[in-house]
């Protein structure tokens, strides 16, 4: 039998569930307390809706669940190696959310403000901070077209990022029109401009030359890629100059609105900033797309966008849509480097009892001290000081006796 | 595409997820006081580890994970359909915890005590209260062989059960080394005892004709079958004439003292019974074996057992294991049904805004009433009469506006 986790899983040890609980505690709160519902969804999708849902390049990476039964023994006799799955686990929450909306639409307002905390899968070759199983915390607005949508999620989703300390944090915007309009001012053929976008995100990843080198591969104009290649180089422009370019200007009046209404609800405690160059992964955005950026990593803690046209495709019936992800395994990463500690922890006491002890009145005596503390029962050992020293490296903080009222608070010297 | 959820797997509505998120917390709250600590394991392990688990009649129902890339390629060529899946969605949370206790027992206290609430799969024919993904709330306790360890389980078990509001309750306990001396001594060969005991459980899903068939089905001696048939159809036996009967009567010492102690611990508010014919399904328990049961329900609300040898398959070496798993699904349907009331609930608020609000004023307005109540802010409608209607629907108690400082209680009669 193999101990070890598969690879890109992990096992969570005591102190960092108790982390992840305390950070998932927190977003939650901020985000019932902003009037967004929590729902569930299954980890398991029919492998046709994940197969059709425009996930870009995560549609690569899908777990795939084998047929059973008859089923199964139907597919390996036709030796379809296509049809041997039926079922995927979901690469990311808003495909689900999509399906949900469309199954569930009768019994939930407009604009339906949802929460979903949970675990998604990418058979991504393994790296460092990178998993093939892991949490997102998203909040989602949907039936909502207006671009106060996307201001109140930068709202909620910053007051959380600030709950659990983040501070010197930029929410990036830009809008996929823009991006489409400026690409295909380049030259790139419009029902290129999904692909194009795919590649141009991986920029972080690949760097320029990849991007160029990909879209090369992907047989797109020379002269479009060189355009796309010395914007890229360029550094950013501003959103003024690039609207004054736009063959509608009229395009950027969503970003712009969102940006000042953005900042001035942010009251100088985060920044807002336009990102002309951010693109996001998923094919299916449609608007609004957005990132928040500490100075101090790489990557994003957190990105969303507007997807207008997903919950359309299981309702066969357009609804707007908006949603903001917080990168949950990067938050608890960056926490725990900082040697976070959880504020609100109760202490945590050892009561001990001998073997003659009657282990009912333990039990009802440890029930008493619960009031105050966490009570954990433990039969006490010969070497008392070796036993204390093990259970301060465990992280308790007291000691009680079954037999006798003495609390002994670990981590003081010892006064006799 | 389709928009229900899978066979057997559910959407869960704001209001079903905010139940179950409660009785989660009050569980989770519960367990943590006792000093049990949280850990995390992925839903897929390996295939092996799965299939090697002797999980009984669960091992049939394992959802199977492709393999991916070259190795798939590989499998499909050799044409070995059980070379096709390198990983599967866990049956239960006791095999993960058994692996993870063998890869990180250095970092671990001894004793263990520990809780998981998860996710596990089981693909099983879909009906009424029974689902292919459901979720488990297990403490466990490993490295203590004593059976003060099966009574902590017991007291704390019940705790959250009582904290859930119910109260009508009986911890059934049994040993499966009893259950062993008396088919043994029925006349069944000791090398088919697990087999016997997996047939036994069905008890109640297929009755006494089932089990009886089951066992002729598998060819067991007819005079033993005969003999389990009369004791199941003659109703249970008490501890002491049955151990009077046991080869060693030392074999009831354990339930005897569980039975003495948990019945003190639980100082009148639940009953403590002995309960014979209970097995529990899986092969993997070893000594005693429990059940939460209540007059009002057919199925038990709660199992557990010890498991002394799981651990040592992980490490080569035995390792005490005893665990408790409350039936989340079972229990969360039991409240809803009864019509449970989250008991601290916070009141919901829908802050109404005009369309020339200006945006950022009204989320701080919002922020600064979320210190009493969840806020939420929505476009305010032209027929105000109606959206009220709505939102008291919904679930709100109150609406507040952007302009002004009037504060409605809804589901109150108009004074005007």
């Amino acid at each position: 039998m193999k101990t070890q986790p598969l690879k890109g899983m992990r096992d969570l040890l005591p102190a960092e569930q108790a982390l992840r609980d305390h950070v998932q505690g927190v977003i939650l709160n901020t985000y019932r307390a902003a009037g967004f519902r929590r729902i569930g969804t299954p980890i398991l999708e029919d492998i046709e809706n994940l197969d059709k849902s425009d996930g870009g390049d995560n549609l690569n990476l899908i777990f795939k669940v084998l047929k059973r039964g008859d089923k199964l023994t139907a597919a390996l006799g036709a030796g379809d190696a296509a049809a041997l799955a039926d079922m995927g686990l979901r690469y990311d929450l808003t495909v689900p959310l999509s399906r949900y909306y469309a199954a569930n639409r009768d019994r939930l307002p407009t604009p339906f403000k949802v929460i979903q905390t949970d675990r998604v899968y990418r058979a991504e070759r393994p790296q460092k901070g990178r998993w093939r199983e892991f949490v997102q915390c998203d909040i989602d607005i949907l039936g909502d077209a207006s671009p106060n949508a996307e201001v109140e999620l930068i709202d909620v989703t910053a007051r959380a990022l600030l709950a659990l300390g983040f501070e010197d944090f930029t929410v990036n915007v830009n809008d996929r029109r823009i991006l489409r309009a400026m690409l295909a001012g380049m030259g790139f053929a419009e029902d290129a401009l999904d692909s194009v976008c795919i590649s141009f995100d991986k920029l972080n990843k690949i760097g320029p030359d990849g991007v160029r080198d990909e879209l090369a591969a992907k047989g797109m104009p020379p002269a479009a890629v060189a355009a796309l290649d010395a914007f890229l180089r360029g550094g950013d422009l501003g959103l003024e100059p690039l609207a004054a370019r736009l063959p509608d200007p009229a395009l950027a009046d969503d970003v712009r609105t969102v940006l000042a209404t953005a900042e001035r609800a942010a009251g100088g405690r985060y920044r807002l900033a336009f990102a002309p160059s951010l693109v996001r992964g998923q094919g299916y955005y449609t608007g609004m797309v957005f990132e928040v950026t500490c100075p101090q990593f790489a990557d994003a803690i957190a990105g969303g966008g507007r997807y207008d046209n997903m919950v359309g495709r299981f309702l066969g019936q357009s609804v707007p849509a908006v949603g903001f992800s917080i990168g949950f395994e990067r938050v608890c990463a960056i926490l725990l480097e900082r040697g976070y500690a959880i504020p609100d922890a109760r202490p945590r006491l050892a009561l001990l009892y001998r073997p003659e002890a009657d282990f009912a009145a333990v039990l009802q005596k440890a029930a008493a001290l619960r009031a105050r503390c966490d009570v954990t029962v433990l039969p006490q050992q010969k070497k008392l000081g070796r036993q204390f020293g093990a259970l301060e490296a465990d992280g308790y903080a007291e000691v009680a006796f079954a037999d006798n009222d003495e609390i002994r608070i670990l981590g003081q010297k010892d006064k006799n």
